[in-house]
This record gives C-alpha cells, structure tokens and sequence, in this order.
C-alpha cells in the first residue's frame, strides 16, 4: 500500500505541474477569473483520476507528455464540477479540501464563471496537437469526455442526486445516480489510456468494467467517510448526508453491508484487468487503495 | 432588408429543427436537466450568430449538415452563457426573451446544471463525425470555439463586465471587454465557415475582421437598445444598463455619437468582404440588419 501511495504522489505532481502550466496566466483584466480557475485546480486533491489516466495508458507504451495533458483536462472537468456542487444553490458548501470554497474566497459569479471557463479550457487541451499527433484520437477524447461529463453523465447524475434529496430511493436508483454523478468521469479516465494507446475495442470495454465497479467501490467509501470519518482529516465537514436526509448505499444497506459491497467491487473490478497480466497491477493496487483509504 | 429578414428567419427556422434533433430527448431520471435545456435554447432568439455560421460555409460551399450542426453548438454556447448571465449571482435577470428566464422557470440548480451541459453538448456535437469527414477540421473547431468562450473569450469577458459595473471604464476598456463578451463567440461563427471550407488564412482573416466590426456594431445597438428601446418589443427589461450604472459605449459616446460609430463599424464590416465578391452579399446585409434592427 506505502508503494502505491508513493505512485499516487508521484503522479499527482506531475499532474499539478502539468496544470500549472496549462492553466492561464492570470494577466490582463479578467486576472481575477484566471486567480480563482487556479485557486480551485491547485488546492491539492488526491488526483486520483489523474492517476487512471496515466496508469492505463503506461499500460499501453503512451507518453507521458500525452497522457498528462489528458490527466489535466480530467481534473479540470473534476474542479469545475466540485466548485458548481459547492454553490449555495446547490450543496451549499463552504469548505472544500481544508480550505474556503471558491465562492467563498472569491464570489458565487466568480464561482460559475471559473466553473464554466475550466470546462471550456479542458476541451482546448485534450484537441491540442501536443496531446496526440492523431486528430482522430483527439477527436475521441473530446467525444468521450463530454459524454461523460454532459447531460447523461456527470451534470445528469448531480440533476438526480439533487432530486433525490429528501426522497426515499432505491439502492438502485442510487446506483445509477453515482454511475453517472462520479463514475463517468473515473470511466473516461481509465479509458482514456485505450483511446490514447489506440487499442481495440475489447481492451476499452474491460477498462470500463474495472472502472464501473471501481467507481462505485469509490463512492461507497466516500458515503462511508461522511457518516463515520473525521472532518479534519478530510479536510471537508461530514454527516452532511444525514443532515439532508441524502439517500446513499450506506444508508440504504447500513455501513457494514456497504462496506463488504465496496470490497466485494474492488476484487471484481481487479478481475477485470485479468486481460493485462501483471502490467495492470498498479491499477489493482488503485482498487485495493479505493477501499482501504481514510481520506 | 425585407429579403435579409427572410433568409434569417429561414436559417433560424432551420437551425430550430436541428437543435430539436440535437437535444436529448428528455427521458430518464434527469429529465428534467433535458427540459431545462431544451427550454432555454428552444426559447425563440433571432439566430445570428447561426446565421453567420451558416452564411460563412455557404460561401466556400460547405453542405449545410455540416454547417447547421456548427451553428447549433454555437446556438448552445449561447444559450448557455445567457442562462448563467442571468442568475442572481450574475446579472439577476428574471425574464429572458419574453419568457421567466431558466432559474425562474425551473430553479437555480437547474439553470447551473443545464448551462454546464449545453456546453458538453455543444463540443460533443462539433466533434461528431457528421460535422465534417476530416476530423482536422473538427479539432480545429472544437480548439477555436474553446478558446472563443473560455477564460480569454466570452466568460472572460463575462468576468470584466461583472467587475465593470460602478467602476468608471473609458471606451477603450468597454471595446476590449465587448470583443471577449460577445465578439469572440461572433468571431467564431463567422470563421466557422472558412474552417469548415478549409480556405487559406488570409480569407479567414478577413472573416475575423469582419466579424469584429460587426460585434462591436451588434453591441452598440444592444446598448442603445436598453436605454432607448421598448421592452415590450424587445422581450426582456429595459434600461438595465444605467440602472446598475454600467457603462457603455453609449453611456461613454452619448447615443447620437454611438450610433454613428455603430455606422461606421457596419460599413467597415462590408468592406472586409471585398476578397469574396459577390458571394458575401449576404454578409453585408447581415452588416446593414444589425445596425436597423429594433430588436
């Protein structure tokens, strides 16, 4: 586990430096705009779907130089989504990995505004020459991405989970809600390294099944975290899910029944990586990390 | 000008049919996202900048798929910038086209979310393979309308304007602000043609210019439009600007001085098309219509 948390650090380094570079200088009169896109992208964050990223396109012989980029432009898409959630609109959050929100260190308008200028740079990156010499891999990237993130991805998932406060759902019902919510986004992550490495449909489809159940596993000990973790370990403040009356899997199975379910999904997402022998066991390390994190 | 207004209203007509078969059908868990989407970019709208994208292609004899597929996306930025604008974190505007504007219809969540997706969608579609054959032209589309509506184009223009306000700007300032609020997402549509033509640099260029002179036009009359026009007419409130004491090229001009500035800029518009000949006679009137309209 030391191992791979050394990995995670690695990757999120590079990660953070790729975005230093990618994101705008803050010159010019819109500076303030530039200041809060990377107020919110720089306060640290695990990286874990930067860590996808590269992880499964190392698989496949990808340069870093590609795959780095496309790290940036999903954590990107990562931000702009955290700092719309935050909104008073919307979850009405006002500290975000230890420190203020964004509209709280900055404004609400300034808030949106650098939510929607994130997802518009993200796009400019991954169609970038330096991403990938093939415009048709370019090209899906940016197709897969804004599925992902779009209307019947993640923005949809955060439509249902918002309906479904204060509603008696179903745990599958909740399911389908974090599939799209935050799985979308880790399934492009993890087959962004197939598209990169341009490899055949088969290999993509078993990186999104790995990604599926990750993804879910993911979201499990999240929920788990904010009934029963420490807020200043997690740098964010918990039992916010209760206080709303949030339906979530460790609500509707109870913490233990949840907690064999986020295990029994990390070995069967390990499972599917069988098809990469031992290339892939960083990636399974990533599924034994998911579960075993306390932040 | 009567033949003018009729092929705007065709193309918009057009561009309508379009968007209908380009917006999600509104099913599922979030459908309620897919109406708040379809609601504020089906409201109606004079379709200019669809217009231009259109005009642009027709020159270089782009099929009108590829263009009006482009003109949609460029139809969504908008709506989605417009329905952002108007949260009362930004613009506080309650009524959008005549209608109660999305975050009044729906709610504020909703509005964020549906702006957020309308964006995805719109590089989802412009990457599709119906666009155009050469997935080149596509990445150079998705480039240059990511950068005509982030953080250096309309949001950071956005983000000028929002800080303008009870600040006292000189005309210089306003242009800049203007050419990123609204000119860089009309660049975009007048270049769109020549991308998708895949014409030499010069030719588009001489679109960009042509496109810049126009936008600075459009705003003139939008500015002169709010302190002198009928709000019945127009579809929203009135006299927005010097009530929140924005200044604006006719608040810093004074109105006569503006609208013959908005002149010259219309014919200047007109003469950048001189390498097109004939073929951009259209264009002109495009030139002549934004500077008479009442609306």
């Amino acid at each position: 586990m030391a191992s791979f948390a050394n990995s995670l650090k690695t990757t999120a380094d590079s990660v953070n430096e790729v975005l230093r570079r990618l994101l705008p200088d803050p010159e010019g009169p819109e500076a303030r705009l530039l200041e809060a896109m990377s107020y919110s992208t720089l306060a640290g964050g695990k990286r874990l779907r930067a860590f996808l990223v590269t992880a499964s396109a190392d698989m496949f012989g990808v340069g870093r130089t590609s795959s780095l980029r496309v790290a940036s432009a999903v954590e990107m898409i990562h931000t702009y989504s955290l700092v719309h959630d935050d909104l008073p609109c919307m979850d009405d959050d006002d500290v975000r990995r230890g420190e203020p929100a964004l509209h709280i260190a900055f404004n609400e308008a300034t808030a949106v505004l650098a939510g929607d200028a994130l997802q518009a740079r993200a796009f400019e990156i991954l169609v970038g020459c330096e991403t990938h010499p093939d415009p048709t891999v370019r090209c899906e990237l940016v197709r897969s991405l804004a599925a992902a993130c779009g209307c019947r991805g993640m923005v949809g998932g955060q439509m249902i989970d918002l309906e479904a406060e204060h509603e008696n759902i179903q745990a599958n019902d909740i399911i389908r809600l974090q599939q799209l919510k935050t799985g979308a986004l880790i399934a492009f992550s993890c087959e962004a390294g197939a598209i990169l490495g341009k490899v055949a449909k088969p290999l993509r489809q078993a990186l999104h099944q790995y990604a599926h159940d990750l993804g879910l596993a993911f979201q499990i000990i999240d929920d788990l975290l904010d009934a029963e973790g420490d807020g200043s370990t997690l740098g964010k403040p918990v039992r916010k899910d209760s206080r709303r009356g949030k339906a979530t899997l460790v609500s509707a199975l109870g913490p233990e029944r949840a907690r064999t379910q986020a295990r029994m999904l990390a070995q069967q997402a390990s499972a599917h990586l069988d098809p990469f022998g031992e290339k892939a066991d960083i990636m399974r390390a990533a599924a034994e990390f998911v579960i075993s994190r306390d932040r």
